[in-house]
């Protein structure tokens, strides 16, 4: 099989170019991956320079500036066209690589996506998908849970919600591997009838659906439980839950700082639980965990979080590949196909009976 | 000033009728309010008989049965017009109290409060409060947080969301003392553009009350954090939003008892650990706290965690006695005609220039 190739945002990131350049040359090392540099090649050329790498995996495309954290996207992706986000993006329209990688702007990103890249046939609303962690849930070996969407749309028509449900069902299947994951539906009571006309019919919707393991309505401490593989909701409420888990992990980690001054007791408690703590915060700091996949166009983007390490960076690229080799956006563009094809049936049936 | 009168479910929680009875109890002997018990007469005078009571200050409202957790609320209403619940609302309603406390199903308390209290005119839907607590955030020391609805809506109008606010702005001034408490409208970006229609109408809304403290947008992350003092939001948000939090807090307990078995060390650390643990806890545990109001009615109406302990139920009963005192529902209704008042005169301003 060729060589997967992927495109990564050189100047996306807190630490950008040290760690995307770092990640690129480890890459090169160490996988069989080939790796596109996207940023200004003087920069570039001037890291490379200072860690071992395999010259002959690594191309530099060209690429001017970068848009900030702090930036209005719409209008940073407008002033700034050459922007390595922008020209990355346009590479992939292209079919210059295939997959992408940036652990810039979220926004910018989600943006970018939308003005260049194709979405698959069928599907009009992209979806940002968070991976987390949980506690380990019976047959599923694999802790990570995935929910999506968490802010690439604001709100869904019951249909998007359904394709949603097959992005993470193609997600979770191919690359945490979890045979027929299970997917609930985040709403304010386990009851079909619950959260209004929307999450009602995307209800019905996706119980009517075979193919996937749908397991009904899910509530918001089913989240952190870890009650099924894929999560699906609209942006707004996705992106809300997201941050407030962030958020109340940023609260333990205060409190530990706060005790561990308070007495000498807690602070040989905290000493000697060390350990535990590390393993704690592993499993609420979501960023620690490869990229969250932007869903619903024809290639792989991956979303890597704004303080990647080289390391996490390469564990974004390793899944990018991953995503492209096994044809995840195949899958899903099957699955979206066939239920289109079955609702023209339907409409047909409807029509000659 | 006379004493304030609360109706109290004796049938309503995980402790009935033992909890709700000794808060009546010791609520008789130790403030100057008097408690209508709501229940089975037989029942709550064997469990009077047991507790020291102040038998003037105590009057028993008979009911029949009561509404379980686990019943679907609105036929259980239809089905038990005699249940404990739907008799304390109908006293309610009838004037026979100032305020109403039940520890019993939420769905319930929503729906029978709908059916049978008067709404507060020009408020068509009403919002259920969480109390929570945040770190100690600026002037304000009182470390109570407010965030509402969580759960008495689905989706709301943009003037529904303001109307919230000015419920969160009289509850968090007169119960927790808060001047001028500052308001959030929780979405899924800062700027005043972001989360669809509804919202972007509220935040207009908003940002034209002067006598309130509206700071903009939050953030889910800005929740535990403490970042305001009052948070509106659609029920569905709000709902998943704080289930979610819940679920983290019982995930960390959880850990917790598994290090505990871990490792010598670990349970070591955890032991020194025990009394920051249990601070912590109370920080994430909104359950501890007094109980969640039922805002948008002429009376106060308090929901109970259905866990409540007598000493829980004998706080929210104060407080309802607080915010009967205090006149809340009066300060909703004077903001709601005051705005209603306003947009009167500028339909007739439009109208006649």
């Amino acid at each position: 099989m060729a060589a997967m190739r992927i495109l990564l945002d050189a100047q996306g990131g807190d630490h950008a170019p040290v760690e995307p350049v770092r990640a690129a040359a480890e890459i090169s090392r160490t996988t069989e991956i080939d790796i596109v540099l996207v940023g200004e090649p003087d920069v570039i050329a001037a890291q490379l320079a200072q860690v071992p790498h395999e010259a002959a995996r690594i191309e530099v495309l060209p690429a001017q500036g970068t848009i900030g954290m702090d930036e209005k996207p719409r209008e940073a992706i407008e002033r700034k066209p050459d922007a390595s986000l922008c020209v990355a993006m346009r590479a992939l329209r292209d079919g210059h690589a295939d997959a992408l990688v940036s652990a810039g702007s979220t926004g910018a990103l989600v943006l970018a996506a939308a003005q260049w890249v194709p979405r698959i046939p069928g599907i009009e609303r992209s979806a940002l998908a968070a991976v987390y962690p949980t506690p380990q849930r019976g047959k599923n070996r694999d802790r990570f849970a995935l929910m999506l969407d968490v802010g690439a749309t604001v709100h869904c028509r019951p249909k998007d919600l359904l394709f949603f449900a097959y992005m993470g069902h193609a997600y979770a299947s191919r690359i945490s591997k979890v045979e027929r994951p299970s997917i609930g539906l985040l709403n304010m009571g386990s009851e079909p009838t619950k959260g209004g006309e929307t999450l009602v019919e995307a209800h019905r919707l996706l119980q009517g659906e075979a193919q996937l393991n749908f397991t009904g309505n899910i509530e918001g401490n089913d989240i952190p439980a870890g009650k099924v593989d894929v999560i699906v909701c609209e942006g707004l409420l996705g992106n809300v839950t997201l941050k407030m888990a962030e958020g109340t992990g940023e609260l333990f980690r205060n409190l530990g700082r706060w005790a561990f001054k308070q007495s000498l007791l807690w602070k040989l408690g905290l000493l000697l639980l060390a350990s535990g703590l590390r393993r704690l915060k592993q499993l609420t700091d979501y960023s620690e965990y490869g990229g969250a996949p932007l869903l619903g166009f024809t290639r792989p983007i991956l979303k890597a979080h704004g303080r990647s390490s080289a390391r996490a960076l390469g564990n974004a690229i390793k899944v990018a590949a991953k995503a492209a080799r096994d044809g995840v956006c195949d899958e899903i563009a099957r699955a979206v196909a066939d239920f289109e094809a079955r609702q023209g049936q339907d409409v047909a049936a409807a029509g000659g009976g």
